[in-house]
This record gives structure tokens, C-alpha cells and sequence, in this order.
């Protein structure tokens, strides 16, 4: 697989790229992970990569030119392309899967106020990684990237996946460690007793009391539904 | 303000630290921006942070204890913990608002398979950055940095603020920047026409479209709700 990222603050992701996960999976050839800075396909000798917004209002908006050049001198026939963007669609894991199965993923970072909306044409999808406003979509990427790459077979343990919040629909059920008792603080019993059949369904149990605690909305519109 | 983060990777936040948003307002006494190595507050001659989870499983958990010093060392009365799990509340955009107002944020990140549980009792909150599974809590507190930092009043031009998505429940209408015609796609005619009433209507109608058309959602749950 391979991830290309297109932003104006390409600095941004030194750190990002030495995480053990993109840096292990580049080394073994899992993964090609390519950071391409949109300046260097702008024009002109101050290679502006942004302009004030056409109607007036605050703030500068990221250039269409340059933009789709850089999309030009990545895209293959395989490439996906997705814009980063709070009116995107909501990322989910359901999604993470998805792309996991792509060759070729690029990742267009907005900055700025925004971008020149005629972007959107040449992308295969808007996506969103939350409800919230970033500086920039190069941590938006970093999330996608991340969360995309762990699934990749062979960057990770199968069975660590299956038990995770939101891959059975519902959140993961509460872990603990060593000690058994901290301040007072202790470890539920059943997790001490080996009983393997016990430890299974207290889990499942746990997973369903979290999930109808903080998020109802996982298991249905009322948060009242029943599944067991 | 203050943010610290308690992580077990201090070295992915060097290039973040280095982003504008953060080192101006560091350098202008608005933030004290700290990353605390939990490892630092893990007893003994190994430090480890982490463990075999109680009743089997994949993988390793986040200890208790190095987490609970390293929060003690930080913590003050007007301390707001937050701890970033996949398990949380959904984070927001009215979230963010509510957290710029914070004298001091410690932001907890969690790591290998989770924490252990014991962890949550002491944060004021559990937060979520979405539906989608991460390899550590990392990229999910930069962006609560991120988000938080640009709202605290001298960061960033109270107006750019108002017009964004999620600020008057509505995705941010389409911007346009020069050239007026990019490849026979063409800037909206009403953006160059200088009637300033025509263009605040366009934008509050497109704003008002792109929100029905991606994020019914926000509308209400049909979708199908006028505000006209």
C-alpha cells in the first residue's frame, strides 16, 4: 500500500513518519509513505499556494492550481483520492477497513479558511474525522493514516483488532493489570479466578453496560435496545 | 493556559510543538505547552509501563500507577483530566469551546491494547475523537490541543471562528480563490458580482444545501427539517 499525503506544511509529519507503526511498516515494504508539498507545483516565482476568497470574508483559501497539479504528478489509475474536511462524511472504523484495502491513497490537507471548493471534483470522497474545526487537515490525515495502517495485514495481530471498541458495534469492555489492588482500587474478581468461560461473558457483559453508558446511540436510536 | 500531556511517547510531539498555532502562542505567553514521559513515573529499574491484561487477552495495558504519579506531579486544584479513549464521549466543536475556557488541561493518552480501567477513576472526562480505533492516544490529544488552542481568545480573528462548520450548526459554505475559471470550472457568477446582500444569501442557502445534502444529521434526524 502506499499513502500519499499533499499539504502545504510537509514539516508537519517528521515525527509521524518515525512512529513505530508507519517506520516498521515502510521498513519491511508494507507500506510506501510519501509526503508531497503542494508549493512546489505552485506557479510563479512567490509560489502562492493561497488567495483572498472570491465574495469577500476572513482569511485566505488554499488555491485550486497547485493543488491539482500535485494530484497529477502522484494519481495512477488505482489512486484514491480524499479531500480532508470538516464538511466531509464522518470517518469510522467501518471506513479504516475500507481503505485498507486500497493500493493507493492520497490525502489532500486543507489549511487556511478552506479550500477552493472546485477540489472536490477531482477527489473520490469528502472526509471528515470529527465534529470539530483543526488548524489544518494534516492531523486529519495523520488519524486517517494511522488508523488505516494498523489494519493492513501483516502490521498487526488479527485477534488485537476483533476485540477493539467499535469493531463488534460496541465499545471494548474495561482492561486492567497488575496490581490487583492499587490504593484500594481493585481488580474485578471473575479477571483473577481463570474461569476462561466466566472472563468471556463478564467481558461481553462489560462491553454492553459501557456502550449503553456512554454511547446508546452505537446500539440503536432509543440507547433501550436489548442483546441478550 | 496550560496543556500538558501525559504519554509514554513524548517524541511524537516534537513536530507539533513546532506547528504555528502552538509555538506562537507559546511564545506569546497565551500557552505553556508540556509533554510529560509517563515511563518517568514507572517504578523500578526497567520502567515499565505496561502489562499482561488480568483474564488473557492480546497485547499489553497501560499500568495505573506510572500514570497516576505522573498526574500527581502535574495536577493542581483548577486541573481539568481528560482522558483520550476510543471508549469516550464524542468530541466536539462546542466541546472545544467548552475546554478553551480552561486554566489547566491534562490531556492522558492511552496506548498498546488501552488502560487499565482503574485509570478512568481519576479524570474528570473521557474523551473520543471519533469512531475509529488509533495506535495510541497521541494524534487524538494533538487535536484536542489543536482545536482548543485556535479558540483561545488572541490565537485567531474572533470572525474566521464564527463562519466555520459546526459553529452555527451548519458545514462552512463553499469558498472560491482566483483564477475566476480553472479548466471550464467556474467561480458561482454571484460571488463576483460585489452585491454583497446576494452573496451573504448564496452563502447561508449553500451552507444550508451542503449540510442537508452530506450531514442531514445536523438538521434534526430526518434530514428534512426548513429553516427557511
Amino acid at each position: 500500500m502506499k499513502i500519499t499525503v499533499l499539504t502545504i506544511c510537509p514539516e508537519q509529519f517528521g515525527d509521524f513518519a518515525r512512529t513505530p507503526l508507519i517506520a516498521r511498516a515502510q521498513a519491511s515494504g508494507l507500506l510506501a509513505f510519501e509526503v508531497v508539498d503542494i508549493r512546489d507545483f505552485a506557479p510563479g516565482s512567490f509560489r502562492a499556494v493561497d488567495d483572498s476568497p472570491y465574495g469577500g470574508g476572513a482569511g485566505m483559501v488554499l488555491r485550486v492550481e497547485p493543488v491539482v497539479r500535485a494530484l497529477e504528478a502522484v494519481r495512477t489509475p488505482s489512486t484514491r483520492v480524499i479531500v480532508l474536511a470538516p464538511s466531509g462524511t464522518p470517518y469510522t472504523q467501518k471506513k479504516a477497513h475500507e481503505l485498507a484495502k486500497a493500493e493507493h491513497l492520497v490525502l489532500i490537507c486543507g489549511h487556511f479558511e478552506g479550500m477552493d471548493a472546485r477540489i472536490w471534483d477531482y477527489a473520490d470522497e469528502l472526509v471528515s474525522i470529527g465534529d470539530y474545526v483543526l488548524t489544518g487537515g494534516e492531523l486529519a490525515a495523520m488519524v486517517i493514516a494511522d488508523s488505516v495502517m494498523r489494519l493492513v495485514p501483516g502490521s498487526m495481530k488479527a485477534e488485537s483488532v476483533r476485540e477493539e471498541s467499535f469493531e463488534q458495534g460496541l465499545l471494548e469492555y474495561p482492561q486492567y493489570t497488575r496490581p490487583a489492588d492499587f490504593c484500594g482500587k481493585k481488580v474485578p474478581d471473575v479477571l483473577l479466578s481463570g474461569d476462561h468461560g466466566a472472563i468471556r461473558a463478564w467481558r461481553q457483559q462489560e462491553a454492553l453496560r459501557l456502550t449503553r453508558e456512554r454511547r446508546p446511540d452505537l446500539l440503536g436510536e432509543t440507547g433501550a435496545e436489548e442483546e441478550s
